[in-house]
């Protein structure tokens, strides 16, 4: 039985086992205390070594006890008289799992701050902070998958690794099977390039940086589908919003409007804050208080009403409340402009509608007079951009005439433009992404203390 | 309101809107009849346009109607009075959402065979086949995210991008971002070799070929995880059960024993079988008659219990009743022992336990006489392994000797010794190949037809 399962019956409860990781250990007048942790929960349990169980045999055991050791108790749960928990396990028998050095294990001492854990990535699960962060990833993930399934959403995720690089090829990573470190006897082709035929799909290939495209083809025959494959960035970025790799999920839907489309991702992050707040209410009161104080709050917040403004109002309000007079019609909105916007509009979520088609993507429903059905969702307290959308123009005509002035090749995506001549269907959809909304859940500010193991350029460790 | 949805109400009802695409349409004697899926069902529904439609202003819409087309129709749900349904649509209203020229339409023929449709992957997933095949492989999906978050394993995915080759580095795929097209220009360290410090990570990076031993590395610390990363594998192998990319169901259990492994994955397997016989029975129903006949009797043959044997008592059937005279201990099972097993054991799924150390991966919990526990679950029906499994040797002693002995560098695989330093803890974990749990629960022969864009060693198109 877990720690958490344990703790959770609220009742004092005779020969219980606990085994688990050791959190701090403190000796006292002749008595140990010593928190317990499985990762189950953020508090873990306090034992309690006592005289009675000086006097057996396992007391040995107890002076070899330091952080990070894994150990076996078994004894009674009994109200705690001490303030800090309501109940402590009276230990009876103990059994060494696995030793751990105090000289060598890096997490030996008490607070390590953030960015020094990121050292120690293989470890650092085993602390509060980071338990709770995984355990509320998780519980988003699950969310996430039930929200979608419940509503008759296929989850399909469509290849990684693509011949299609999607829009433009900025920042997209290369997959090769040939070794080229020996660059000297890399095949080549006639004209002295690097034979791309000899590799392993006989073609360059490339990781994705979106699966929207593919998740169309699924979404204009089978109807509204989900993914949540890793999507990838080469791009040299050092923020603490960006990464190499990242959970990206993508929805598409069939035969929606503009408006279901917004509806829907409002439903979707309300969703998940209402579920986050019913089941990880120890993990969000351990972040409240000790590393993301408000989180609660800001939580609470997401299932207030969205807001709705198009972006041509919000140039003019940025100009004229904002007094960012240099941004004119046409132009993106950079960090500023979004924070400013969400507290504009009284810390709540923002979706900014009808951009030009100009400054956005080719697949995007063109509308008369230049805008497009496109969204991005702003989220408040600096979390910025969370939810990217739109409808997909459905004529073949006009998309391929809008490859055609974004100078974009239509020849590779013929299997997309298809899609327009065989039974073309109104469509739309939206990418977020997935570690992001763990920032947003968790209060968590970098991007790398949200994800097991994070890439980013110049650091990959494991 | 999906055509399923309108299907289960079960009752005739008025004024019902569907949108869909035409799988047939057919005339005959001044009426048509046709066939309108919108992929929430296999059977889809069956629309007449009788002689009052004729009198309407909609009439001339339906001479444009051919396979593909997508429209709308709106009008009563009636009885029908021919076989073949239950219910049809008389139909009132008629609009044409986007229309579908048949000489073009490459899906416009009747029954087209899967290996053709293999050219087609971004619209086969309209046909009757592959919308069974989806349904049931997101089912599968989402069964198995609840199946662990109701248990409480925490959903994390590593990075899939690792400088980590795990074992040994055969049939990886190198990920850069530098473009070694123009390869004179490549940049070149002292030695004359390309310059990996130059690349996106100041190093070599790989795709994963196994989250295993960073899920051990948070196992240890946070307790159960699983992961549905992608694995990838560069082998040239062309197969119907090998591919370049796969969803790759990865779990770490703590403080287990190996009979808590098996256990569980038994119970996983049968917990899927019970949830796809429930939920998914006209997709399985359709499959079983037109494509994989059988396949409702196998899947309900998963919840009978599964055998455990040993690799050593295998070995002595496999030469003694199956006369495979050439095979000693020690040696592989290959596919054809694998299909006698199970039949041998009336088609019942086998664990097939305690491999020999030699064969098997330097992680694996060793035991006195050089078995390790370990064990691969074969499957009946020719289906083969689908899930290998093991504990993980938590000694650090005796996994730094095994890796001595399996020469395998230590260095880069620091992390995960060190888990056996810093309070180390009995665990254990399986993979599954998710696209062959898929190929289980459907009869499909090929795995290039349970996934949406499948991609292999020559082939990558989407």
């Amino acid at each position: 039985m877990s720690i958490k399962n344990i703790l959770q019956k609220d009742s004092i409860q005779k020969s219980i086992t606990v085994k688990g990781w050791v959190r701090t250990i403190r000796n006292q007048k002749g008595l140990s205390f010593c928190n317990v942790n499985d990762g189950s929960c953020p508090q873990g349990i306090q034992v309690i070594f006592d005289k009675k169980f000086n006097e057996g045999t396992d007391w040995e055991i107890v002076k070899d006890i330091y952080t990070g050791t894994c150990i076996e108790v078994s004894g009674d749960l009994i109200e705690s008289p001490a303030k800090g928990q309501k109940y402590e396990l009276v230990a009876e028998t103990l059994k060494m799992i696995g030793y751990c050095d105090p000289e060598e294990y890096p997490l030996s001492k008490g607070r390590i701050p953030l960015e020094t854990l990121r050292r120690y990535q293989h470890l650092r699960v085993r602390t509060k902070t980071f338990g709770s962060v995984f355990r509320i990833r998780s519980r988003l993930s699950g969310a996430m998958h039930r929200f979608y399934q419940d509503k008759g959403f296929l989850h399909i995720d469509p290849n990684v690794i693509t011949v299609n690089e999607c829009e433009g090829g900025a920042g997209v990573f290369t997959v090769m099977e040939n070794d080229v470190t020996d660059i000297q006897q890399a095949p080549r082709d006639e004209t002295g390039k690097y034979d791309w035929k000899t590799d392993h799909f006989g073609r360059r290939a490339f990781l994705t940086v979106s699966s929207q495209l593919h998740l169309e083809a699924l979404c204009c025959g089978i109807g509204n589908v989900y993914t949540t494959n890793k999507s990838f960035r080469s791009e040299h970025s050092t923020t603490n919003k960006h990464l190499s790799e990242f959970v990206h999920l993508e929805v598409e839907m069939a035969f929606n409007t503009f408006n279901d489309l917004m509806d829907h991702s409002e439903e979707f992050i309300k969703y998940l804050a209402k579920d986050v707040l019913e089941h990880c209410k120890d993990d969000l009161e351990s972040l409240n208080k000790f590393v993301s104080k408000g989180i609660i709050k800001r939580v609470e917040g997401m299932m207030s009403e969205f807001k709705r403004v198009k972006y041509s109002k919000c140039i003019e309000l940025l100009r004229e409340k904002g007094k960012y007079k240099e941004l004119k019609y046409g132009d993106d909105l950079w960090a500023e402009h979004e924070n400013w916007l969400t507290e504009y509009f009284d810390d709540r979520p923002v979706f900014v509608t009808h951009w030009p088609i100009e400054i956005k993507s080719f697949y995007m429903k063109q509308l008369d007079g230049g805008e497009c059905e496109s969204f991005d969702l702003l989220m408040p307290y600096g979390v910025g951009e969370l939810i990217g959308g739109s409808q997909r123009e459905e004529s073949y005509e006009k998309i391929m005439k809008m490859m055609e002035d974004k100078e974009i090749d239509p020849e590779p995506l013929t299997f997309y433009t298809d899609l327009r001549k065989y039974g073309s269907c109104p469509h739309g959809g939206f990418g977020l992404g997935f570690d992001r909304l763990v920032m947003l859940f968790t209060g968590i500010k970098n991007i790398r203390d949200v994800i097991a193991f994070p890439i980013s350029y110049g650091s990959c460790k494991y």
